[in-house]
């Protein structure tokens, strides 16, 4: 019986299908320039559909037209979230979601109410729609001068579309480098991701209300802790690389190396442009890149890896317990037991995952160990940064980081799912003491 | 007033004065054959107070008799901690230790009571004595076999205090290869370091009782999480080192290749000696190491790292959390939201720690990511293995390798009380929703 199955493993099935159904379109001859093998299509279309952005080949030259579109549709449906897509075509069509539609709904979109689901919906609609246009139109300014008019117009809609849905493909193999100084995509490009990281929930509560009393704690946590880290991270950029010969020292000017300062520290939360070599960047340098693609965006959004929200509860319970509070809470609003609960399984299952990810490759491939945690963090995160490390991947090591980029992305809690059974306590224990120093 | 002041930042205090007396004695003429630098003698000193094992030089030939024997002291002073010490010798005078003295001992036990405090007391100081000359006149026999009557002699007792301790120094440069397959080491060894690292409070409930459902549900969670580690590491050591030429690979037999696998596989998690060249291990078992020696031994022991209790109820908590419990329980004993708040607590404090030490080492030297992970780790479980790292640190890494050794002895909660101010709530909060991702 379907309605017995739990929401999340029909939606990690799905998005399974997507992936295969998504792969065997890559496999057509029309759209391919250069011969690809089952392996690598897998990889680009869970890649794609995760929103990771990590390539095994070139797919600006290595598809065609067509498979580039292909490829842009595996992102938008990604990046929208499987039952988001199918509500937004089915509303097109003018037809009924119905109940069950809306309880899958609500688990891709994290929402624990239906109560204004389909106004969320229209929301994340608009959203897309105007931001992804919006973007096109104005990236193609630089897009068009340095690639010609079509060519330049496809570039714009394509670096667009992944860029609001945190893809961080790019149809230039060395990223954006060449257009790391370039102002429209300096501003555009991380306002696009900025926006599209930070989960719909937030939007829709933002454009809700103006007022910083009415929004959710949720919003507030988000808003503050997404601040709070792209402050952080453009500065240790910065102050990292600066005199990096291979990095921020290829440019002169003061200003050319914050722009780039700026765009490389709003990116490896989750978006995964990349507008310098990231291979070399310092170790110090590619270990705070770590941290942050470990941390990602925010819920409900594009983002990978354990979120912004995660990681502020995280901090917020060190806190309290530091000032010995016996209770949890943030801007006026308790966290309860459950949270904190769902925090430190959260954790766990990510540490355990991360860890044994990084075990097996170590394990079955020769090379840096910093450039497979950077390799892994980036899947996990659904990232796309790399050190240019996924190159050396083999079959085994392919399917590693294809299981780490999906769980990243369907949510490492959904692997829980498949290990644990659900029971209820019937009886109520005495306290023991546990000595945990 | 000294009373004000919290337990735990007195004892972090009286470490660090230890440490500086330690390192003073260590730099008289009297105790060296090599000349020293404050910095080694700081270094060593901090390494054997908090019962690491990390050197920067080699004791057995740097070191006179008499700087060995301050080293052993400090060893002890480290292992027993430092108000079990100060109590044990006050006791011995005949003296009263006093409510006050008891309060801090409480703390340095980590002990919630102070109800049969003085009882485990006199039962540690019965096991130190018992074991580490029972375990002084077993090694005896080989070590006298290889070195001499007098210089075994005195090897033997070296090396039993520095395992009970958990301290992992050996007066041999190359730890305790040339012993690899010698049946006494392999069984006395790890014996005086597996009971000096279970914690004295489970050792005290194991000797009062031998019955399980009369232990705590801290022993228990201790025996089973210790065998299960063990368990998972020998077998782990074993299948990724077996055709490591120059690991497993040098010893020929079945049961050689076992027993230098037993030996590694029980050393990681506190220990630290070395059967084999940790140099050369895989990048894959470094890994493991580090997973390990991040776990550490028990609370109230000689031990380490985030300890194995808060590893298991890390565990805990998450399969609480897939199985929809809305209370967390073990062994018919429930655990409290405090019990979770810490755990959380804890793990954030040791990540971070972790986290901003290997980013301090990989901003100021060279050398492989994954060697500087290994020592960071060794460290803050005061673990002792290295991959010959210790010698590439300069000043400022060597500073940064005494702070996580010395937060990784006093406990990482230790930072917190430095870092926060304790308040307690004055209202009531309503629930606020969290999406966690
Ligand atoms: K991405
Ligand atoms: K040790």
């Amino acid at each position: 019986h379907l309605a017995r199955v739990p929401p999340p493993l029909i939606l990690a099935l799905l998005y399974a299908c997507a992936i295969l159904i998504g792969a065997a379109l890559l496999m057509l001859p029309v759209s391919q320039n250069i011969p690809l093998s089952w392996s690598d299509a897998i990889f680009t279309a869970t890649s794609a559909v995760t929103v990771t952005g990590l390539v095994v080949f070139d797919v600006g030259s290595g598809l065609t037209l067509f498979g580039q579109t292909v490829l842009l549709f595996l992102i938008q449906l990604g990046g929208l979230g499987l039952m988001t897509f199918a509500v937004l075509i089915l509303a097109a069509l003018g037809l009924n979601v119905g109940l069950t539609g809306q309880m899958y709904l609500r688990d891709d979109l994290n929402q624990s109410s239906i109560y204004q689901l389909m106004m969320l919906v229209r929301t994340i609609f608009k959203v897309v729609l105007i931001c992804e246009l919006a973007g096109a139109a104005l990236l193609a300014v630089p897009f068009t001068r340095a690639h010609g008019f079509w060519q330049g117009l496809w570039e714009a809609l394509f670096h667009s579309v992944s860029a609001f849905n945190n893809a961080g493909f790019s149809t230039n193999s060395n990223g954006l480098i060449s257009f790391a100084t370039d102002p429209v995509v300096n501003v555009v490009i991380p306002l696009l991701f900025i926006t599209g990281g930070i989960g719909y929930v937030v939007l829709h509560d933002v454009a809700r209300s103006r007022r910083w009393h009415r929004w959710s704690l949720n919003t507030k946590i988000m808003l503050l802790g997404t601040a709070a880290l792209i402050l952080w991270s453009v500065t240790m950029f910065a102050v990292l690389e600066w005199h990096n010969p291979r990095t921020l020292g290829l440019y002169d000017s003061f200003a050319e190396r914050i722009a780039v300062s700026w765009f490389q520290g709003v990116t490896p939360r989750t978006a995964g442009f990349n507008s310098v070599d990231v291979a070399a960047i310092h170790d110090s340098t590619a270990m705070m890149f770590i941290s942050l693609m470990l941390i990602g965006g925010g819920p409900t959004s594009t983002a990978g890896g354990i979120k912004v929200t995660t990681f502020v509860v995280m901090i917020l319970a060190t806190t309290a317990f530091f000032r010995r509070q016996t209770e949890l809470h943030a801007f006026g609003r308790s966290i309860g037991f459950d949270q904190i609960l769902k925090v430190t399984a959260l954790i766990a299952i990510s540490a355990i995952l991360v860890f044994v990810a990084i075990f097996l490759l170590a394990a079955t491939h020769d090379g840096h160990f910093l450039d497979i945690c950077f390799e892994v963090a980036s899947a996990f995160g659904t990232v796309g940064l790399s050190r240019n490390y996924t190159d050396d991947l083999n079959g085994f090591g392919r399917a590693v980081i294809i299981a780490v980029m999906f769980l990243g992305r369907v949510g490492p809690l959904t692997l829980g799912f498949f290990l644990a059974t659900r029971a209820t306590p019937r009886v109520r224990y005495p306290k023991g003491v546990i000595y945990l120093g």
